[in-house]
């Protein structure tokens, strides 16, 4: 029986992840749940799990809460070290997730990570937790989990190119011009995926691809000239992995992030889920894969220049979309200037040095300083 | 330094593991060669390869051969046994390669299996050979090499389902009717792969896929109702994995035999081979599915029902095929005689025992008998 805490538990990740577990109390049980804001639900998941650890980020929460609950930022990295929490399942939104990702992988533990964040703005603060720790990440998203089925283990050996599928979002068959009147009801449409609002935005701009392939690099330890980006517009084939001998491996199925939780709970093993329905390759045909638009995605662009950039720039990267991202929500910027504040915190502050965690902290902040004085009046 | 002996030198699969070896000096040493009859080629290899030992099957070839050449189908099984043979590939067509893969698993080798009539006509048999002598078979068949690589080892656990793909053919947009029309030189211009003369006859008849699923029962050890079919007309993906969780691996590629041979000799491990070109899922777009027409080839549900019913009844259903196919190649029979009769076999002998060798030998060569007396006049 092992313990999961889940940060950021009532959100899509969150909510998906006590579907899985309820499914699978003889393997799992709850030993905590975190949320932002959203008391009422985190109530309710408290009476269904019976965890014995709550935990409440925002303290300017409108209803009382109960005086049993942790409140503050620093409940996330206190969930992240339970003594019986074996599997920390990250989901934070956001840079927020970064502490509790260190704190746990110091701590000797598994953490289950949908939060990508975490390793675009420190990946190798994390990859050097973890091996000091004796902590391991095993991914949450579907195309980093995609990755790790296809090689079997956390180790890149034999790999000689990863190939990250991406549905294109709302805008793939958009011409350039149309997308630049693009609403915010527009790019909250996202084709095959139901998610949370600011990571449909990243689909929209494909930011969620950059930041996917710095995940990756960092998770798999694969160089970036060997990840490659493919548009799929069914999301049925989740990534593929080429290996030295040329041969090449997908994991495909209906989109759905009950496997990936599953998965990132029970890796190398897999668990019985009579519940899923079995792949009708026939009902899921054809499928077909394009070139991904470069020019007319500049966001994507930026992300991916930015990480071979390395040091600061990747966490410049992330927070100036966050915050534009955050403003786009609403409705202060139109969709077009996500990537023009992003460019713009890039010019400026993409040198920033960023071995050192405050360092890139320090980057953060100003990023979204930049962009929020930029763009947010 | 590994020994490798290959039993059918001079066909497809024989060839082809020849240009495979040669780009691997460096690993694998080519100890031993055998053809049926073609003696010139297996002259032209012998001085390519310095192989020490080299067989010729046939005994009334129009040539003179050298001296030190074995003679005769014992030469098979003294290969299969060579004390520096690590790996024998049994390329050998038919039922003729079931003596040597028993003595090289009796004898503790790997086996590279491309004969898939060896597991059809005594799938039972070879798998005690294996465990009882410490031998292993590693599939050549490029459905199976994918099943393989999507499930990591040879054991099943974990498996749910396999699907195999399959070309359809050159028949597979056909009807029915223009199928019974079929000429021989219709049967032999298969879409995607291209192969020796009996396979492509098997692949256009859809007999190859129902000895692929008898093949996948024995090998991975799933139950012919968790084995299913899809036509795939692309031959870009081998063939599906779905696990007990609902995950479904796939392995693709352009068609090309050369690294499921290469994965045999190398599995678990996987060799650089920086000729592969890279895949390009772009230009492999769209990748279609459909559900294969079992009414309207009849073998191939001849051959299904002949597996779930044991016994002798595959072997029976193989050698009717053999001997149907010859006379088809012969010009003796039409295309859909080929299932006429094998269905007539399978009604005379269908229900003959098969546990022991001889028993399953016996059934082999009635079945054959059967076919010829009643259709080769």
């Amino acid at each position: 029986m092992k313990g999961v805490a889940i940060l950021g538990s009532t959100g899509s990740i969150g909510t998906t992840a006590l579907r899985v577990l309820a499914r699978h109390a003889d393997r799992f049980r709850v030993v905590a749940l975190t949320a932002h804001g959203n008391a009422d639900l985190l109530a309710i998941q408290e009476a269904a799990t019976q965890a014995p650890f709550i935990g409440l980020v925002a303290n300017g929460s409108a209803h009382s809460v109960p005086e049993r609950w942790r409140r503050g930022s620093e409940c996330l990295t206190e969930a992240a070290t339970l003594a019986d929490a074996d599997i920390i399942l990250n989901a934070v939104v956001g840079a927020a997730g970064l502490d509790p990702t260190l704190a746990a992988l110091n701590a000797g533990k598994r953490v289950a990570l949908a939060n990508k964040e975490t390793l675009v703005v420190a990946g190798e603060l994390v990859r050097q937790a973890a091996v000091s720790g004796g902590g391991e990440i095993v991914p949450v998203d579907s195309e980093h989990s995609a990755i790790l089925q296809c090689i079997g283990s956390r180790s890149g050996a034999g790999v000689r190119r990863l190939v990250l599928t991406a549905s294109g979002g709302p805008f793939r068959d958009w011409s350039r011009e149309r997308i630049e009147q693009a609403t915010r009801d527009d790019a909250l449409r996202h084709p095959t995926w139901s998610m949370g609002r600011k990571i449909t935005v990243d689909s929209a701009t494909l930011v969620n691809k950059a930041l996917e392939v710095i995940e990756a690099h960092h998770l798999f330890g694969v160089p970036y000239d060997q990840i490659d980006i493919v548009v799929h517009p069914q999301s049925i084939v989740h990534s593929f992995v080429e290996f030295v001998d040329g041969s090449v491996l997908a994991q495909v199925g209906l989109p759905s992030m009950e496997l990936p939780v599953l998965y990132a709970l029970a890796h190398p093993e897999r668990i019985n889920e009579s519940s899923a329905a079995p792949f009708d390759p026939v009902a899921a045909s054809p499928l077909t894969f394009e070139s991904v638009r470069l020019d007319d995605f500049p966001a994507l662009r930026l992300g991916l220049a930015a990480a071979r950039r390395g040091e600061a720039a990747p966490a410049v990267f992330n927070a100036a979309n966050e915050a534009a991202v955050a403003l786009f929500l609403d409705a202060r910027i139109r969709f077009v200037e996500i990537a023009a504040a992003i460019e713009s915190a890039l010019d400026v502050l993409g040198d920033l040095p960023g071995t050192e965690k405050n360092a890139l902290l320090v980057a953060d902040r100003a990023a979204r300083q930049h962009v929020n004085e930029r763009y947010g009046c």
